[in-house]
């Protein structure tokens, strides 16, 4: 499989949307503004199969031949996310069920039950078609699967399927109820079960369900999501050798494993709407008029950091091959508000996928359609087929990448940050204090990190991804094991750990040796009392940060010194060694000084970035960016290198790409 | 049929909730308050035919007796909008079902589909015996049908009987799917249908289903009312000849077309709740603080104007006959607060009806329910038969009008206003920004237009209802037609026309020649790119005002002058001629100084009212009303003519008639 | 039966969630920390009968031996709120049905319909079984039924036993469907119904149902909650005599009538969770950061006084044996944030309930358990088994207690504060206006009687409660009768009554006599007008203090004195004679000033406490509090009597004794 080291645009095309005397036209326009892929396919499915078992390949095949002429790459999507309404007809059943348990309906999109095997055999069979047709056809690059797993909360399924499929999972998982039964504490409340068929999905009940329960129910309805795109990724690579296999994946979408997707893919891909994602950011309203057109400097980024660990994942650790399958090229028609990206802001955008080692970034969509759900979602081209904004900004990038002779060069980070999609389950199952997620600890830490001008890996909790890191961070990971601990424990990796770190065991129940479990012999701590505080009552530090939300009474060991204490005398900053234990959960001030204090012991030098400035390293290019409404002389974090691109002072949402020295 | 001139008092009375013995009680105390029409019978299903097929008329023959012994003027409603228990007994399928496929049971009110053809039958027998029966009766002035279509969100209903008729209509309106799907851009997402039969109602999808869909299921519920609205007022015209047809509309409802429901009645009336549905409106803590006792000065008279255009529709226009069925008396019991009025403002209310052309206004109600869901709802009487202020001030009132001779005199206003229903909808359906809408719209610049003293017709978008006029605005009217563009491009017409104006076809796809469409020639604009802004972070303009939440990105000619721009340059008002566009939503004081400027352009001088005061001709008399808790000078609006009522200083929440010079 | 008069510590325990071996060590603990009463058994139905008819006592007779061996008087409850699931699945029915008609299903607790006469009689059949077995047991102190009736909004369920049961109840009370039309005045909007199995339950409705169909809907539920307790407090006192029966009520729990069911209980017991409830509190920001970890310090203790009048109600009073059963020991897990309590706040809370007359002070748990729902609730003991927080103050309290020969002494008070549920239901089901409710009527009364220094009994609205007393507060009693009128106009007793007071009949109608009817006399006062408004709109008085968000128009007699005024010169505060109207909602500064001034008319001198100190007496002593977190100089209220425990200044979250004059 040829991996792709220059880096080059795309973009998402729908030619059954348009005549077919239009399409030599956008080919042409595609190549002219430098764009070299593009994905087709992944909602057609009522076109490529108008009716049960007659396929309508000849429009594709025309696509196909248009666009390769032109020398452009396809990436051709298999449509299973829309089943046409024919296919919903002949199995009803196949629809997955809300929590309330009503049919989640035809109308729009994702309309379908992982769980349902009937559907399965459906997807199965139409992407065999396709692979069948395409699979080694010479404009054929890639391949996507389905597109955007969870897209509007769409894992669950509280079904028949579901249900049946559950009960399986659990009896294969647990053997026998008993131990089912004391896994999950089932003493409680008299929940004990004396059969499998007993067990009801976790929803519907009268107060909250035993989390346990709903976290078996969450890892079950991961596993389907991991099957379902295993089923086609196998036919795929039958009939299709050396083309890659990728999803797109979204971003802040916690509700499956995507390490555990993307063991099965060849190239992790997502798709970035930073001015839709800000008004999802915790950031307060000042900072959000500060970034509107822009959006966060950091979300973005750590969502780079964090697919770069989810393509082809081998023995626990990313080769890094990584897309930006989706970038937004204007305003969007789904977030509450939609403002205009200021000028400069889709060039931005670009340039930080590629310095994170983005091999294509690729603007969602081509043309704006006219109608239909997504008629005010903007495009490479207005409605009516005129070149828009985003054109332009390809076709400058384009040539400004070839200038570059930009190439993905991902190497591996000192630093690594752990993101866990069961602590993520976990902390959303039970927070305990309402405002508490993983994904927000991990922010917190990232933030820092990015703000001291560190690259960073985001990884998975397993000893291989964090061994031999110079730091690693472990903002709040449930659980942990004996070989993480074991595998951070020696050598000269520094450690940051937040609150609830190693705070249960896999079955959700409290570690038996107290939090933090596992990691209690590293840190020298023990928890034995935490407590949530609303947002309008933090905890004072006695360095003039905060804890937020979050704040836990430890007891710790000789060997452990109290670098910072609670106002009221508790501990709040621990270290032992090279590990430092957080007993709360910090504010920015109190992340960056742990952050840049640790950074500097681990022989990191941390930088004092601009707080519109972010930088990024990828092979012998350094990038940096400004997200802020103003100039800001840059001079300072360039390097002695040559400038290759832009100059300082930065310009408003401007990049500078400067040779490393 | 009568057309009422003079301007008389109403009231709205249950006999059937008193005893017997109190009616003529009842009837004399209404002739000494000055009432001359009262409405009755509307909710009296259960009392009218208290078993299936068992009429029991002695009563109603009793109060009309009673009442017309007084001279008073009857108003009969049919009362289908309270179907007994029995007859849901006899077809449980009968009651809507909600949006999540739940029914919607007997035990309030409304509980019918529109869309069952059972219920319909049932509801023509009950008119057609209550028609008969009364339909000549020397005491009947009025019919209303039914009663306040689409309160408490029932126009829509997903049920099986509106599944049906759905499907029946949309193959009526496409006969071929195909037709359909091109319509609605069915390949999008692979949503295409081979059949009618396949096609559900746009409920319970998993993400928003097609807007096309979802503006087809409004339009077919829409048509809904109106037939069960013209069935009964066919029935009723048949036996009960020169008696007015009427139904009682309410404020802000915007779930069907009232002017077509209007075009089968000869009066359009009106429930007006100003205190209640202060609540609803948008403006800031202060203002609501500031009119808490006597409700936003402008939104009463916006509807009293839009159902000015709702009576005996006749070729696109109005003949102008409305009534106010409802008036409130007092505190009600709906809104989440329920303030007391403020003295005054029951009378300041009456003669705002009366300055806006209403024959009738109708205090609701008589007296106040002990008893039942109304009973914190105050009446013209207390619980225990007492007067009630309410009373006293229909004694008033009624003098004072006799002393004016005030008579219905309405004129065709020189500057229209349009509000469509479609439109109304389409922002609903699709409001891109989460605070768009229509009404919003419309408001904004009617305000402007009060404020500025100017009498305004609200009117649908057809040619008829613009002809000839000095000024027209067009406040997001989403789709129009080549036919109004036409209306509008000839003459002296002034011209205001919104953001999204003409952005839309009726199929709801985007404009083929891009916004504002069919009004791209008059107004010398192209809108390539909008984008809507959360409340935090309007659009500063170069002259101190604002866009609030919408903006535009225009292209246009070289005829067109930018009068205003954005601070980052964009063009923001434009003017090509008499042709004014505004790219964006304006803030109040924008919306005043375009409006006072193109008035002034179309040779009608703007008045510059003090914050609190409002102005209204009708007929020979100028009304001067003080909304504000101060007494205002009012003596630079008054003109040159006599006072008949009240004198300035102007009282607060105080009317003031003057003779027109 | 034995009144326990020396004051003791309990807790609850579940032995079966921890292993055989460890049963001796938790009891010894228990000893060691002056613990006297364990309660056990409440969810053990799983346990207990394993498999339907297969009762294993075995465990549960090793669990009394070992705590018996240790001294331990045990408190057995019956598991009924926790069906195990077989018993489930042979009556699937048996679950309640929610608003939405949806079951609420096995996962949890409390998964039942209290209308299932199938459930009952299997209620009847474990209580029976365990009173037979352990009903005479040395070591049983008491029962407990069941858990926290109502706990997770339980009380109505919208099932088919409910309808069956509730259309039975209504033909009971009404004996004929006319009698029933005309108490609920179903003629307004035709809701008459012909038959009593017409009558559906009032959920979903398409707008609001008849108030008094909702008013007998929860008093039918109230009344299924009455005999669900009655029928197991019968069998148990058949098998288990001279053993008390309880049950645990919650806090700010509306949903039945309290007082109802303690008059089959012989102590009424309640779970305080003073930080878990302070999130409920209507107080603000500022006043929940100065309490975060403390709690409301008028919440609790109204309560306690509440829960005083509801154990052993004999003749409309009680005896007033009551407990604490659950006392919060820390962080709990169940509120949206939940923080730890300060130092000294475990102490404070046992002794104002010890203060209270509480008999036992039981913390809820005792070991904190690792698994399931409530892991992250905190315990005398961790996860682990060692000594937490708690468990030392247990050992020091009981130090104290035994040091002050703490007894329960509750006396009669002379002041009476009316609370009722009835009209706690009237007020939910029509507010009026949006945060209008009986409970909060009532603490305003409360925190002004305790601001006081003021010894309070909560009790019912009967003619014995209130006879005889000083001063009795009447706040927003909807109803009332001429008995209760009666028994407050003899004799020396002042009386403030609240708005709202006696507005309503019981069949939800306005009193023919307009409000405050069966008042009247007394009040000399008449209600013609109420509004509500909302929370930025007070009403001003003359005398600077406000009614906030209820205010009423009154007409008053000649022997009545207008006290204060609203600033637009309506009468607010009217006093005839001993009895004083309020006709509005009062801010804190009126309520002090009006119930001050009162107090001192009924020769109760007021005094003046700091805004964090709180006193009470119980028999010999007096305990003063200080809620605040700064040391308070408490001499102006410790009398003259020997310092017990504790001095002044009082430290933060302190408690003082000292021997009463």
């Amino acid at each position: 499989m040829t991996t792709l080291r220059k880096q080059r645009l795309g973009t998402c095309y729908y030619p059954e949307h348009w005549p077919r005397e239009r399409w030599e036209t956008d080919a042409a326009l595609m190549a002219e503004a430098g764009i070299s892929h593009v994905r087709i396919g992944e909602f057609a499915w009522s076109r490529l199969e108008p009716e049960p078992g007659r396929y309508d390949f000849g429009w594709m095949d025309e696509a196909f031949d248009v666009l390769g002429a032109q020398g452009l790459r396809i990436v051709l999507g298999t449509p299973t996310a829309t089943p046409p309404k024919w296919l919903v007809d002949t199995m009803p059943d196949m629809v997955a069920l809300d929590d309330r348990g009503d049919p989640r309906r035809f109308g729009s999109r994702r309309h379908y039950c992982f769980s349902h095997q009937g559907y399965r055999a459906e997807c199965a069979r139409i992407a065999e078609a396709l692979a069948r047709r395409y699979g080694t056809h010479d404009a054929l690059e890639a391949w996507q699967i389905d597109n955007e797993y969870g897209c509007h909360d769409t894992v669950m399924s509280y079904s028949r399927a579901a249900l049946d499929g559950f009960r399986n999972w659990l009896a294969q998982k647990y053997q026998s109820p008993d131990a089912l039964n004391r896994a999950w504490g089932n003493v409680f409340w008299s929940k004990e079960y004396s059969s499998f068929d007993a067990i009801d999905l976790p929803n519907l009940t009268v107060t909250e369900p035993n989390p346990a329960h709903v976290m078996d129910f969450w890892r079950y309805s991961s596993d389907q999501v991991v099957a379902f795109n295993r089923l086609q990724a196998d036919i795929i690579r039958r009939h299709s050798p050396g083309r890659a296999v990728s999803h797109n994946f979204m971003g802040s979408e916690i509700a499956f494993d995507h390490y555990a997707v993307g063991a099965d893919l060849d190239i992790a891909t997502w798709d970035s709407y930073p001015l839709g994602f800000l008004d999802r950011d915790t950031s307060d309203e000042a900072v959000k008029l500060r970034y509107l057109g822009v959006g966060d400097p950091d979300l973005q980024a750590f969502h780079h950091d964090l697919y770069r660990a989810c393509g082809q994942v081998r023995n626990g650790q990313s080769e890094g091959r990584w897309w930006v399958m989706e970038q937004q090229p204007g305003p969007v028609n789904w977030a509450p508000f939609n403002p205009a990206p200021e000028p400069g802001a889709l060039r931005l955008w670009a340039f930080e996928a590629f310095a994170a080692g983005a091999e294509i970034v690729s603007y969602f969509r081509w043309r704006q359609p006219s109608f239909a759900q997504e008629q005010m979602h903007e495009a490479l081209l207005l409605p009516n087929g005129d070149r828009n904004e985003g054109w332009h900004v390809c076709k400058k990038v384009a040539g400004e990448l070839n200038a570059l002779g930009a190439v993905a060069a991902p190497e591996r980070a000192d630093v690594a940050l752990v993101f866990d999609y069961e602590s993520a389950w976990a902390w959303a199952i039970q927070p305990q204090g309402a405002d508490f997620s993983h994904l927000d600890m991990a922010l917190r830490f990232y933030r820092a990190l990015r703000r001291a001008g560190v690259s960073v890996d985001v990884v998975p909790p397993t000893p291989q991804a964090v061994q031999g890191r110079k730091l690693v961070v472990l903002p709040s990971v449930y659980a942990g094991s004996a070989a993480l601990a074991n595998a951070l424990s020696g050598g000269d990796t520094h450690l940051i750990v937040g609150p609830r770190t190693g705070s249960k065991t896999r079955d959700f129940q409290i570690h038996p040796n107290l939090p933090p479990g596992p990691f209690g012999a590293l840190t020298g701590v023990t928890v034995t009392r935490v407590e949530s505080r609303p947002p309008f009552a933090p905890v004072a530090l006695d360095n003039g940060t905060l804890f937020e939300g979050w704040r836990e009474f430890v007891r710790h060991g000789d060997d452990v010194t109290v670098q910072a204490r609670c106002a009221d005398g508790h501990p709040a900053h621990l270290v032992k060694g090279r590990v430092h234990y957080l007993a709360g959960r910090p504010d920015a001030r109190l992340a960056d000084s742990v952050v840049r204090r640790v950074l500097a012991d681990a022989g990191i030098a941390p930088l004092d970035l601009h707080r519109d400035v972010r930088i990024r390293d990828n092979g012998a290019i350094r990038y940096l960016f400004n997200y802020g409404p103003e100039p800001v002389d840059v001079s300072p974090w360039t390097g002695k290198g040559d400038a290759l691109l832009g100059e300082t002072p930065l310009e408003p949402r401007g990049v500078m790409a400067v040779r490393r020295a």
